[in-house]
Formats: C-alpha cells, structure tokens, sequence
C-alpha cells in the first residue's frame, strides 16, 4: 500500500480556490459555517479515513462479502463505518438541521465522500445508500415514516438501499414487475425480485430500509405505472416492536472488484408477509427516484475519481522510489557504467503518471463543479439564476457520472502499467484499483445511457439553452486565461473547439429534426467522449488560469511548484488528450451508416 | 460460459485466403504438408481444445497455481497440455524433423496456438515456453546439451523456461547480477534470483530446463557481458541418473488473472550447489535471446488476440439472447407495450460489438501476417527476398507484440459493458477475460519498451528500409482495393494516411538526427498507437479487397454474408478506429516538451 491516496491540497485548491466554495457558503442555509469550520470537518474525516478505512481497504478485497445462512457476512470496518460515519454526519450531513442533518454544502459533502473513497471505495456505499434512500423518504413520504425511519437511518443504525433492477429487465425499468397490492390498512403486500442491490443485506444494521420500485395492481404499462415504496426487512409492529418483513437474502453476488461491497439479489414476500408503505403518490416512483439520481450519479463520478486519484499516488509513490535502467545519452546509447536512474526519470513513464494525473485531478474538478451548480440550484432565491445552475447541472451531469469512470479506468490502467510487472500481483494494490474501478461506467446508468442522456435529453433541453449556458461558461474561462500571454495558445485552441463543437452538434440534431431518432442517438456515447474532452480540457484552463492569477499577484497559498504544477498539467492535457477530439469530431460527422440493426447479418 | 470461443472460418480464412498460406507451403520445407493435412491438424487442435482446454478455464482461475511445501502446485490439465500437447506436436511442431519436430510453418503452429489460447489461456504458456527454450537449445547449444535436455522437452516430460528478469533490474536487462563461475568440469556454478518465471515450477514435469541468462565472473558490464546458461531443476549425475541441482522455487507469485499460469521466484544456487551449463559462446547470451524474440513476441500478440476474440464471442451470444428495452421508434419515444428487443439491436451495443470483432480479426490477421513473413525469411533461399520479409518482420514486430495487447484489452473491456452489471459479476466468463488480457502490455517487454524499439530501432533499419517496404505492401493493397468502386473511398483515406505518416515520421526523426535522442523518443508510445492503427487499416482493407474479390469473381468458400460482414467491418474500422489518427499526428508534431524530466517539479 503507498502512503499516500490523495493530496489534500490539490483538494482544497479546487474546493476554496478554483471552485470558490465560499460562494456557496454565502448563501442564507450556510450561515453557521465558515471556511475554517469546514476545514476542521475535512481533516477530521482525513483522520477517520487514515485510521478506519485505508488501512482495511485490501483486507476486504481478499475477505469478500459473501452469502451465509440467508444474509450476508461483511467485513467488521461496514460496522465502524455506519456507526462511526453516522456520528461524524456522512449519512445525515446535507440534510437540513430539522432532520437532523448539518446543512453541510454538497460541495463539501463531495470533498468529504471522495476523500474516504480514495482510501476504500467499499465502504462509502453503505453509508451513501442510506443517505440517498433517506433522501427519498425526507423529500416524498409522510411525516410517519419520515418518524419511523429517517433517525435511525441517518445514525447509522439502520441501513438502506435502492431496490430498481430486475432479473429481466435490466437497464429498462419500463418492464419492472414487482407487484404491490393495496391492503385495508394503507399499507401493500409486495412480491418481486430485485437484482445488484448494493448494500442489501449485512450484519452490522439491525435493519435495512428498502426503496423499491414496484408496480400497483393495475398501473399503467411502463414507466408511467411505477410507484415508490419503504419496505423495511423488518417493519414495526402495533407495539413498535420489529418483526419480520418476509425479506429474504437470496445471494450475494461475487463480483470482480469492490469485492467488500455487497451486491445482493432480494425476494420480497415469498411467504406471502412482506408490506410496504408507498412514498408520496402512486405512479410517480420513476420521478422521485429521478429527482435524487443527479446526486447518485455525482457520486458515481466522485468514487471514479477518488479510485484514479488514489492509483495515482501509488504509482507515482512506485516510479519516485524505483531505480531502473538509465536516461538516453545523445548518442542515443545509454552508459551501463553510469547509475540507474529512478522511472519516473523515463519520459514514458512521466507521460503515463501525467495522463494520471490530469484524469484524476481533473475529473476531481468536474464533481465539485457538479457540487456546486446543485448547491446554488438548491439555494439560491432569484429564479433565473436557479434556474441556470439547474439547467448547467442537468447538462453536465451524465459527463460527470460518466468521464470519471471510463478515464478513471484507463488511467488506473497507466498507473498498474507503470508497475510493470508487478502492477499485476495482488502484493500491489494497482490491480485492485483496476477491479475495483471497472463497476463505474455501469452503476447508475451505463455509459450507453448517460451518453444518450446527454445527446437525446440534455442538449435538447429548452431549445439548447443548457448548452448556450455552458458555452458562456467557457468563454469566460477563455477571457480569464487570454490575459496571460502564455495561456494564450490554449485558450485559443479551446475558443476553436468551441466552434467545431457546434458544427458537430448542428450536424447530429439534424437527424433528431428529420424525425431519424436511432441514427441521432447511434453515435451518442463518442459524442459523449468527443464532449466530456471539451468539457475537462476547459476544466484545466480554468485551473490554470486560477494558478497563474496566483503566481502573478502572489496570493499564494501554496509553493510556487504546487502552481506551475497546475499549469504544466493543463499543457499536457491540450497536448495530449484535447487532440482526441479531432478524430471523434470526423466519426460523428461522417455519414455513413454501420450500427444500425439491418437486414444483413454483420456478425458472422 | 459461451458456447463458441472462436470462430474456424474466419481464422481460416485469413490463413488460407488472405494471407495464403499456399505461398508458404510452396517452400521446399513444407513439402510433406498441404491445406489438407493441415486443415486436418486444426481440427485435432479444436476438437483437443474443445476437450480438455475450454472446460477447465474458469476453474483454473478459481484454483489458482500456489506455492506449497517448496513447489508450485497447478491444475491438473497442466499435466494434460504438457503429456498430449506434446504428442499432439504442440512443443515439437515447427522443429525440423532431424530434431523431432514436425516442420509446422509458423502461420500453422500461430493457428494452431491461437485455437488453443481462445480455449484457454492459462494453458499455453506451458508448452510455449518449453519450446522457445528448447529452440535456443536446438539453436545455439552443443550437441550434448541437446542430446540431453531436448527429446525430453519436446514429449512433455520436462518443461522449459526463459529467467531474464531479476528483481533489482526488471526491464533492465544490463543490470542483472546472477552470477557464473567456471568449473573445472567445463560447468559453471550459477548463484542469483530470477523473478516472473512463468511456468518456472510444477508437479506436472519431471524436470524443468531453465535458460538463465548470468555474468560470468570478470564479464563486461552491461549487455554485452550476459551469457546464456542452460540450468535444469536437476542435472544428471555421472550415471545419468537427476539429482537435484539447487535450484529453489521460493515462491509463486499471485495475479490478478491468468491465475493457472504459475509466475515463480527462483532461486539459483542458495547451497552452492547449482550448475549451469554454457550455451554457445560466453558473452553472447542477450544476442541469442533476442534472436528467439521474434517468435515470443507474435506469441504474445497472438494470446491478446486469442483473449480478445473469445471474449468478442461471449459477448456476441449474450447480446443475441439478452432481450433488454426497445427500438426508439420516429417519435423519439418508446412504445411500453411492444416486446422488448434483444440487445443486439441497440446500436451503441452494436458498435461495442464490432469494435470488439474489428479488433479481435484485426489482431488475428496481424499475427498470422507476421507469422508469414516469419517463415519466408526462413525458408526462402533467394537473398533479397529472404532479407525482405526479414525486414519487414522486424518492423511490424512491436505492433504485433502490442496492438493485440493494448487494443484487445479495450475491447474485452468494451465487452464486459456489452453485459452490463452482469459483466462485471465472476458467474460471467467477461471478467476473467478483463483480468487476464491485462498482463499482455507487459509480457516480452511493455509497451512503453515496444514502442521505443518501433520508433528507434526499427524505423531507423538500413536507413529506414523495413518502412519502405512496408509502405509498398500497403500500397500494393491500396491498388487491389481501388479495382472496386465501393472499396475506391477507403482506399483513398490509407492512401492520404500514408502521406501523413511519411510527414509525421519526418519530423520525429529530424530530433535524432539532431542527436536529441530523449526527445525522439519521448512519445513512442503515442507513435506506436498511431503506426499500429494505419496497420490495421491496411490488415481490414486487404481483407475487404479479398472478400470483394470472392464476391465479385463468385469463388467463394463461405457465405455471402460472411464476406460480406468482412467489407463492413473494414468499414466500421476506416469510420471508427482510423480517425484516432488524426489527433495523434498532432500530438507527435506538437513541438512542446511536457514528458521530460527538468528542473521543475511538476508531481506535487
């Protein structure tokens, strides 16, 4: 294990400086904290995560969760977390102080969450998933089983899941069948099966508040039919004792990564015995769940990002301390008299800990930005501006959920290659970082969805004002970094993206107006590649031209190197990974038709 | 598990159709053989594989190799592969016959191997090994080494293996320190640690052969003072009779995938006690090594490639059973009452299929072509043309060791998407294909080290020769293609591609010739991608141009659809892969330097 998962001062650059916290803070719901207070908060959860969670982080790769005896068994740090994490406010933090919470800004909740994800991505889920299935009761249900549920979920002493996927369904939540038939006394009789519940049962809460989708006896086809329910694995009796609610555990999926994490397949009322409350009202389950995914997908993105900051490290850790072969002479021969020098001497091996870094630092910037357009969404008064950040937020969102996770990916993939060989033995946590980190581009939405998302529903909202908007954002970070001389260039070549991005994007709704729905949307997930680049390249420049302000003026709050270091990294990242968008720019322009279905058969 | 691993037909279509295996079999060598008996030999490698390979592959993974009692314990179809392996041919094939081989060409045994790799991966790195370390002996050692250690490695009965790397040197090879002291019986006694010795211990061979790569005691330093060493886990005594020849199994390394592959720890001469003997000359150990490199690096590619098909079939027969959401209809809507689709039909699933086939055939035709050259140079008795296919073996060589490595890693990865959350679960065959592939970047030298050998070694062969004649073979496919008008587009972009890599490569060795070598060589890796993406092209267009070619003059041996689905794949690849290109030769002629080591600190 490296000593280092993350660098709380790239962190908290992006979290003061680049992204200004404190104009969240400004508003009236954060009135009781200050810089200092959330710096306090930040390094106290910095302490917990050295202390309760790195340090557990590969134990639970080699223990898995595992089926047993009709639960699930985890590992004992599940229990530390949910109580220890439900003290210190990782359940209940961003909820308002009447229910119980800390009106803690999302930003800074992000800060929080990626900095425990960095040091164990399998351990936030258990308390994340509370937090979101709490959030649904707060917002939709009523006040009696906000009282039931919401304080014992937001200690840490119950758990809670959302239950959507189902065996034959899969992705397509229009064909879930789990039934929920009314009963005189309000409640429903629920019978159903659900597949990758994440956190779905283990031996560390005394019980399990379950989200589940299900369908009312009667309900129209598809979504429109699906409602919202509680259904707790034990539900309260008249005397407000526990009894069981005919939950069963029916396995624990074993899974490639996260392997600390359980994933697990759930029967609702196979003995006939399993209630549920609904939320709010009937039919309109999709839309609840929705109104909470912006947050889940943030945190999909957040974890992508902490996985690839923490390889990060590891392997920079590895090519600073590991001597091997020599530096060219200019004869293009290398002297075995001579010493060797360490990798990170290695051009190659710099360029592969670069491209690490700025996926990693980068995609770090987009989650807090994501954070705070939903915090000014949820806090600001004037209408227009509300409006605005919610409309930033949904465009960016699916780049958010979905940029950490495949980037992540790969450069956690650079990172076990600058290892060599021994990036591939279980001795060294890369290969681990490289299970673990492959779920992301699935969870809440695949690639493939978010991408179509992003095409078919974002930029088309309000006649493409969400994407006007983001281009003003762009330009501004352009102004900024042309009043530096040698941030010129970039901001040229990103002021010419700009450009080329809206032939591209005038060119594919072409097809959306000729009513050509499926040819619009084949090409949607290198769209969603060709945008995110784009969208991270600006991300960079904004970086750089807050690093630059910095070096310039001398309002330093960090070494001179900590801000060059910014500056090089952007250069890399218009070197390098900007040109991508050349070849993506030519495949979704090009006419050709090849992905969809025929009437030739094309696999052979 | 699949039901299909490989497809036959496309595998023999590439060797007898494409890439004419007739041409080979012409060559006075070969003459005991023809397409019938070789097509008899595939279908005893299939049947074989179908046995006792592919039913075991998940299990090997799940009982991995381990360490025990001072041995190395592996799955009992170690002992199958090695036992009927051998008598199958699998060690002996490409021998002479005076040698007990079987004089496969190397396209065949390429073939042959790749069946076996689809099958099961975990299985022919055993039998590989034996043979290229019985081939350096066949090769370089004296008559007696021969007698001794050969016929015993080509049955079966003793394994092999190549121990170059050390610990405290890894891809250094200059710097390995085992060391040898001459014997006054002509042996020397060898002392040192060897580490990744990939089959280096089993219960399943009686003895292990293996080529040690040591100093000689007062040998120059670096590569020039290496010898080559054969050293067995036991020596025959005077009587003939093995006696153990100190050689330690210390321990076995554990992985993330190819988990039935034993990667041993060796030690040599812990007791004092181990002899090894001398093959050829003293100092000339790395000039052997290498010469046997060729045949280790198109195995390497052919095992990505071999992966990155069996992992395209998985996903293929899943998309094709998996009924999952519907077609968007020309409202943009979905209608909730009509059957749900098969996931085939979703064109972004679709797209991930035919990446993974364009890549998997791609890699496949590839490695056959290198194979192809392999044997002309070895067979053909004419001078120039023997130094032609030399050359040109050389240059594509790293391509061929990386592509299928690198780019077969991206497809399986795309595949395992293609199974959504299922993908990612250990019920699912795609995870252990994910697990697995990711060793091939850096087997034989990563990629960062076969990138470095393309662009500084091989560019450069007899003034840049080998690309030149490379270019021709491209152009000579450009001009079979322009015979067909809807083939005339494609080959225009190889042909515009040519011109733009001819101007690439200019510039990239105007630093050489500057005797800035670092500089020349700092973004190898990126070139690598680049040169190795116009390759495929050209791999696909021949392919298109042949199946045209069936179509057209109706000498066809397959279906219509079958070279059909050839033409479309071509271009899927021209539309999807080649346009990566296009940013890449902006990175390789952005004049910044951001990846070489200076003054400034730019990892904070």
């Amino acid at each position: 294990m490296a000593k280092k998962y993350v660098d709380i001062n790239t962190l908290k650059y992006l979290l003061y400086d680049v992204y200004q916290l404190e104009e969240v803070l400004n508003q009236g719901r954060f009135d009781d904290h200050d810089i200092s207070s959330m710096n306090l908060f930040l390094d106290s959860v910095k302490d917990f995560s050295d202390r309760e969670l790195y340090p557990y982080f590969k134990e639970m790769d080699e223990h898995p969760a595992h089926y047993k005896d009709g639960g699930v068994e985890v590992h004992k740090q599940v229990g530390v977390m949910m109580k220890q994490g439900g003290e210190m406010g990782f359940i209940s933090g961003p909820f308002d102080y009447e229910e119980g919470g800390l009106q803690l800004p999302m930003m800074l909740y992000t800060a929080s969450s990626f900095i425990q994800e960095a040091a164990n991505n399998h351990l936030t889920g258990y308390t994340g998933l509370t937090l979101g299935a709490a959030e649904l009761i707060i917002n939709f249900a009523s006040q009696e089983l906000k009282d039931t549920y919401v304080p014992k979920m937001l200690s840490g002493d119950w758990g809670g899941t959302m239950c959507l996927t189902e065996p034959q369904a899969g992705s397509s939540l229009s064909d879930i069948t789990t039934k929920a038939i009314p009963q005189s006394d309000g409640s429903y009789k629920i019978s159903g099966q659900k597949i990758f519940i994440s956190g779905g049962d283990h031996q560390y809460a005394d019980n399990i508040v379950h989200l589940v989708l299900a369908r009312i006896e009667g309900a129209p086809a598809g979504t429109k039919g699906i409602s919202l329910f509680v259904v707790p694995k034990k539900r309260p009796d008249e005397d407000g004792n526990l009894v069981s609610n005919d939950v069963t555990t029916v396995a624990d999926f074993q899974k490639m990564g996260q392997r600390g994490y359980c994933t697990t397949h759930l029967g609702f009322g196979d003995a006939g015995e399993c209630r549920g409350y609904l939320v709010g009202e009937a039919n309109k389950g999709l839309k609840y769940m929705f109104l909470m995914m912006n947050g889940a997908r943030i945190a999909v993105g957040r974890g992508g990002a902490a996985i690839a900051t923490a390889a990060y490290h590891a392997s920079l850790e590895y090519a600073k301390e590991r001597p091997q072969g020599r530096k060219l002479a200019s004869t293009g021969k290398k002297d075995p008299e001579e010493g060797q020098t360490f990798i990170i001497n290695h051009p190659d091996v710099r360029r592969m800990l670069l491209f690490q870094k700025t996926v990693s630092e980068g995609s770090l910037g987009l989650v807090l930005l994501a954070s705070k357009y939903y915090d000014l969404k949820h806090t600001l008064t004037d209408k227009n501006e509300k409006e605005k950040y919610g409309l930033l937020l949904e465009l960016i969102i699916p780049m958010v959920k979905t940029y950490p996770s495949e980037m992540g990916a790969q450069s956690v993939s650079n990172g076990l290659q600058v290892l060599g060989g021994y990036g591939f033995c279980t001795d060294f946590i890369l290969q681990q970082y490289h299970r673990d980190i492959r779920i992301f581009s699935i969870y809440e939405g695949t690639t493939g969805i978010q991408s179509q998302d992003l095409l078919g529903r974002k930029l088309l909202l309000q006649d493409g004002k969400a994407l006007q908007l983001l281009t003003e954002e762009i330009k501004q970070t352009i102004n900024s970094a042309l009043k530096y001389d040698d941030l010129k260039i970039y901001a040229g070549k990103l002021g010419d993206k700009l450009q080329e991005a809206s032939r591209v994007i005038q060119h594919l709704i072409g097809f959306a107006k000729k009513g050509d729905y499926e040819r619009f949307l084949s090409d949607a997930t290198p769209f969603m590649e060709y945008l995110s680049t784009i969208t991270l390249s600006w991300i960079w420049l904004e970086m750089a031209a807050n690093a630059k302000n910095a070096l310039v003026t001398g309002k330093k709050t960090y070494s001179e190197e900590f801000y060059e270091s910014k500056i090089h990294s952007m250069k890399f990242y218009f070197k390098y990974e900007l040109p991508k968008t050349n070849g993506l720019a030519e495949v979704l322009q090009n006419e050709e038709v090849l992905t969809i279905a025929g009437e030739k058969e094309v696999f052979n």
